[in-house]
């Protein structure tokens, strides 16, 4: 198992592939740092005896000792801490853990591949092991890349004007397969590998489209262009959740990628693709029932200690959205628990939890999400916002007057006050809060999403049935 | 294990203490009917092979099979199934099972006298297991009576003009104890026992009030004042769901009461009043995981039913409203399952559910109800307010109008239209729809009660604790 | 103009139409006495001084004095009035005024008649001024009947199997047309006339159920099927509230009916039908306007009398909810203001209030209607769903444990604290509380019809164009 | 009547008195630039001919044409004109016109100024009126100041353990008084002048704290700590959205500051106090009828384009959308109309806005603003937040790249897709987006505020006694 020391320049010694604001820069950009320090935090907690037992797992491949992020759920047990680890790590970060979603894009492919050998008789299975087990080897870090860019939201993939709309399959060759095309968001830019899912389920004449990979993050034809999120903007008074961040959102770009055999997941066999889509996502969104109830135990957590310095603490109103938030944190909880409860083996022994507890979970948390932020906004007043400047807080000519017209209850220190505020603005008004927003509505699904996923596992039937008893109908 | 018939039968056979719009009547009132069917269909399901292993046990008392009803959890899979079996039975009734609060009660006192006596010696738990024994070899039935008065809600229990507004020990004797007061809700009207438990936490001033015992339901000195509720009406075209009701709200007066040591579990100690009030609620709250969900279940089958009786089964708007029913039946549902899977024994050997998950799932279930009657009411149109009556419907004369405008789609009958519309109007615009309708919201605490009860067990200094460090506060 | 007296002489005299669960009655049975009662209201404020300046007009007609509910607005200050008024009865009455539907559509109808004659050369108008005359000289009530059974609600009307399920144009003669089918709801059991207006846009091809007129309630060939709503039963204690109710629910059946031309509105000019069907619903939404107000109002009321009587009136979290109430009402109610404001005359001197801010008024009543009823059945807890029966709290034996077990502040007498959870238990758990709440959502038009009109009227474009012109796009 | 570049020339005269980030700059700092380009468009369109009508009027004082936001409003032509002019300001600039909240506090001083004098023979008005005239003669621009630090929220001002925590009187002299204090929030640095006025309803032990002025912005003595927002960065794609901003978050510090007594509207007049920070909230809630609809339309215009983008436009959930969002807007602007219709003059001929109607405005507009952020969140889907950069856009190696892979519909160019998006992205996930959500929710009072004010002023009195003739209490 790795170090942090270990991944971070292991990345820097990538090729260079990444542009920003129109220039190519290398891994050690400033603008990776907040993203990168969350994903070495994630090897730190593996090797930290409070957290190790969380953190990793042993390979059922190889027996060893790996990083948690590395292993398909193999177990009840398995997810329930997966769930754990997720909610753990997110509420140490106060943000993205970034290694989930390619744990889960592992997880979805070891089931998927499985599935399609044993009715098509291909051998994608065992090839998907040997490349897991080189990324448990070797403690790498993979992305999750799904989203296509979709063009015309009207049509299929095969309807669009431009076809590499949706990354394809354009030639099939002896030693590998070519493929054209991008995929958006993914937190490529501070990962060791890259590893590409189909977007949604794909019909006969969207054949091409059903593909899936995995490459090296700086791989020849691989161009990513990113758009980065200002991380908090920190001088002097420094604290952890201003060390954090994400590492920019990308366009990762492949210009006719030669793909090794070796390292293809799925090529042409359409029927599969809408398997293997919602699979990823429903391991991802099992994640996101442990990292949502996190985000909200952080806006609970903060909002309490607001109430605090306000001296506010004890009125009912700020108890009654505390709780509000602790039942809506418990609630997207519970039903990863329950999905976890009630997983079924597959074929492939990678256990897969229940659909629709888990989108009823993903489902709840991006309902709440918008609500959450507009309850810290609200017992915050507009405290935060209007939070004197570092340098105006810590001048010596200033502070006299920052310092003074901050102060709170009596016995907090300004300095307390400014932290605690800051880390308001920075949470709830910055332009990463932004980002936060749109992930907690969007990521891993928007509610749309999982009220189709929902519904498509769901049995209404059944409803229907009881209720014709009651009602006499025959 | 009783029958349907015994049960009725016994019932048939009380004291006549009821009165109902100013008069003494027996149990065997048509009012009460619809509550008795209830009741009846747990003795008939239980005796079913389909449902038997659902709805029984084996008592770690005797080691015969009893009704599930009468057990308190010895483990997590108690818990599980207790949960499992009130969602089944609430589906198959379209009501409430009018038994779970007797085994709530059960439950909630079957700790607390263990706790008492452990602390304080006395020798309660024994004597309630003998009493335990009882309601299990004779499969019996006993209410829930928790709620007191209360008279002006800003005043404690000794402070109200009226000492008797919530009740109390009057006096100790030799035998037994002598109390005075009187409590609502509760079904005793078609129940065996009559169990009491205080509605409060009650401090050293309030030690009269902290008294629990259980009473025959016709035993001396105990009157009960019924307001009917009423059931659906039907003369000709009968249906399951009509048959169920609730049996009427009572007012249950205790006039001077003796009652033998052998059936007192309460009495003076007035620190456990908190303990016993606050369990029984979580026992409640429990079922309500599984009875609300069936609710749910009930107005999403209904809702879809109706979408495809009306054509309009594909309309994405409505099918957003359908997951929407599902993801909140299945939310507290997961709750439900995660408090039975974070259960801990007490030192009675019955298990405790979290309270957290337990009041977060009771909590979304009332902040959900009138929601969901109105989403009924708006995929159900006018619908179902405007039925022909039953009468103009069969009526050789009026048929020809009132079967012809009331058709649908064309496939399905006039009778099933008529069938199902009927259920709507009976399940949302009924007098008993309102009554639900408070029950959902209010029925084994309201939600001002979950969040007072959730955070009273929610560790909020851990979630200012994991902000602070984020924000760099010492 | 007319006594209430003379109102319900002249109802008494009717022909027997109406049948009432398979019975024939006449209009003097019982079941419609409520709702008759609530327009005799009306007649009585008509000629009582402190409420006549409000709910009578002078006839543009005639220059007679007339009640307002047989007055088209002719001005922005008369739409003013109207609402006014509407909200005034509805707080009187504790419910529907049951007058305004007539003048609703006899207000659309005015304007569509004169637009229908400026294009295509017919005379309706100065016909249907004539009836209007007729109307206001005998101070006649007209139902409001516009929704059809409508069958298969993905088919348009002459898709229907059966052609009936839209009312239709059979045969026109030269005195007149004969039309069938039937019209659900409307109060046709307790008004004078009634009025027929089309449900919706019509094709070409619906050429025959553009169809428009008035004919006296007991005229040949028409039936009415009535399904009664269970009024509040009281015996002794009387209350203004248990006097007023709805007078059933009726499907109004056209059998073969001749209907002169004097009487006939609009006849096949399909291209009309919506705009008499829309002009209809916005004179009635803007009258939801003043009533949901009203509703509101009383909801209010009603949950700061309980929160008194409860000792809780100053508790911050009950004047939220209070406050969150008043907010509702005055914002349905200034959408109704701000209509009127905007309103123009249209060519038949009528005037039309704006679409936007009327369905937006509407649209935001029934999205809140639920919430309403939740909101008080929060603040009046489980109160008055357990309120002793009338005979038990009045009986001698009895009132000693009804009357002592209902006391709350103690200085309130037990008959007020019964009289008001009494009120509660009507207004929110009853019968007719289902209705209203049915009613309260879709009537004058569910939210998803205001909607749609709001679209349909909205200049979604404009708003594109300053975010075009923002965003530099051209 | 200035022009924009007089505006911005008497700006740069000023003397320096503003820090950024530790350093004291002068107002030509790019970081005040896009508020100051908000304010320049006021003076620019009162000089257009096509908005002269409703950005300016005529003075009352001295019947020359003025700018409307330096005329305290004398009619109820006046109120629905300010507010128009409002909405169309904030429609055209994107965002907060800056001029407003002036407007509104001198109509707020204008009021009370007069009642003080009436009542206790002090002589503010007529030198207020003075002061008013040098504001319109010379066209200037001044802040609203009213938000202290508070300190401990739980104690009243002269409780606190910092007297200055709320701006105070500390020496009257003969030529006029001495304050000390800071003010929060305002756009100090882009005004000419600076009012105050108390921030609530003070007690008799308060008195110092009941304290209303005027001085120029660069005034002895008057420090500004200024917190910029960073505003759209864009280089080459310009557009108008990304000129306007907002200029800073202020702390305008008073230290030892003289007032000459001409400049001075109240001085511990304390129970004044409250009326003035009732009213010129009042005002400026009314102002936000305007502006938050103005927010809604350009929500509602973006969410509109993107979905035809996108080829949604359609999609019926996406209408139900848009028409929610056009009926918040609608409701909103029409509690202000309505309160400036049922406006009533004061003694000093300023026209005071109903406040409940207003405060119901404003309420709800509160209530919705993070929910319409979510709308065009869940509308345009993670798009905006993944764009490509300006650079990576433009740049001739990338392109090929970044502009293929945004394309949508076939028929929309790649930059205009690029300039929606990077519109929504500045809109909802900026940082700017961010401070805009504060604004949203708490600008001119949060929600909490309105509903205190709407139960200050609601006759809930009268709805109890509807609700006690209805149930027969007397």
């Amino acid at each position: 198992m790795r170090t942090d020391k270990d991944y971070q320049n292991r990345l820097y010694s990538y090729k260079r592939n990444i542009y920003l604001k129109g220039e190519k820069v290398g891994r050690d950009h400033p603008s990776f740092q907040p993203g990168m320090n969350a994903i070495a935090e994630n090897f730190r907690l593996a090797l930290d005896p409070k957290y190790k037992d969380l953190f990793t797992t042993t390979s059922h491949l190889t027996g060893h000792k790996i990083n948690r992020f590395n292993s398909p759920p193999r177990s009840v047990e398995d997810l329930l801490k997966k769930i754990e680890c997720v909610r753990t790590l997110a509420q140490h970060l106060g943000g993205c853990a970034l290694r989930c979603g390619g744990m889960d894009t592992l997880s979805g492919i070891s089931v998927v591949t499985r599935e399609v050998d044993d009715e098509l008789g291909t051998d994608y299975h065992s090839r998907f092991l040997k490349f897991l087990q080189h990324m448990q080897d070797n403690d790498l870090v993979t992305s999750i890349l799904i989203t296509d860019p979709k063009g015309d939201r009207s049509l299929r993939p095969h309807q669009q004007a431009d076809p590499d709309l949706y990354l394809r399959l354009l030639e099939k060759k002896a030693e590998g397969i070519v493929v054209q095309g991008a995929k958006l968001f993914g937190e490529t830019t501070v990962q060791d590998e890259i590893t590409v899912a189909p977007t949604r389920a794909m019909t006969d004449k969207d054949g091409p489209y059903a593909v899936s990979f995995s490459v090296p993050a700086d791989y020849d034809g691989v161009t990513i262009l990113c758009k980065p999120v200002l991380p908090p903007l920190r001088k002097r008074i420094k604290a952890p959740y201003a060390e954090f961040g994400y590492p920019g959102i990308t366009i990762t770009v492949f210009d006719k990628v030669f793909v090794p055999w070796e390292r293809v997941w799925l090529c042409g066999e359409w029927p599969y693709a809408g398997r293997m889509s919602s699979l990823v996502a429903l391991y991802h969104r099992t994640s996101y029932c442990g990292c949502k109830a996190a985000v909200t135990d952080l806006i609970l957590g903060t909002a309490a200690l607001v109430a605090e310095y306000n001296g506010l603490e004890k009125e009912k109103h700020i108890r009654e959205k505390l709780a509000h938030l602790a039942a809506t944190a418990e609630q997207v909880y519970s039903c990863g628990v329950t999905g976890a409860v009630k997983a079924k083996a597959s074929s492939s022994g990678t256990y897969i939890p229940d659909p629709v507890y888990i989108n009823a979970g993903r489902y709840h948390a991006g309902m709440n999400i918008y609500h959450e932020y507009e309850t810290l906004a609200d017992i915050s007043g507009g405290q935060g916002i209007n939070l004197p400047t570092e340098e105006d807080f810590l001048s010596p000519e200033l502070g006299r007057f920052s310092q003074k017209y901050i102060k709170r209850k009596a016995d907090v220190s300004a300095e307390n006050i400014w932290r605690l505020f800051r880390l308001v603005d920075e949470m709830i008004y910055s332009e990463q809060a932004g980002f936060w927003q749109a992930a907690g509505l969007h990521g891993g699904g928007s509610p749309v999403m999982e009220r189709l996923t929902i519904l498509a596992n769901y049995d209404i039937e059944a409803k229907k049935k009881l209720v014709k008893r009651l009602a006499g109908i025959k």
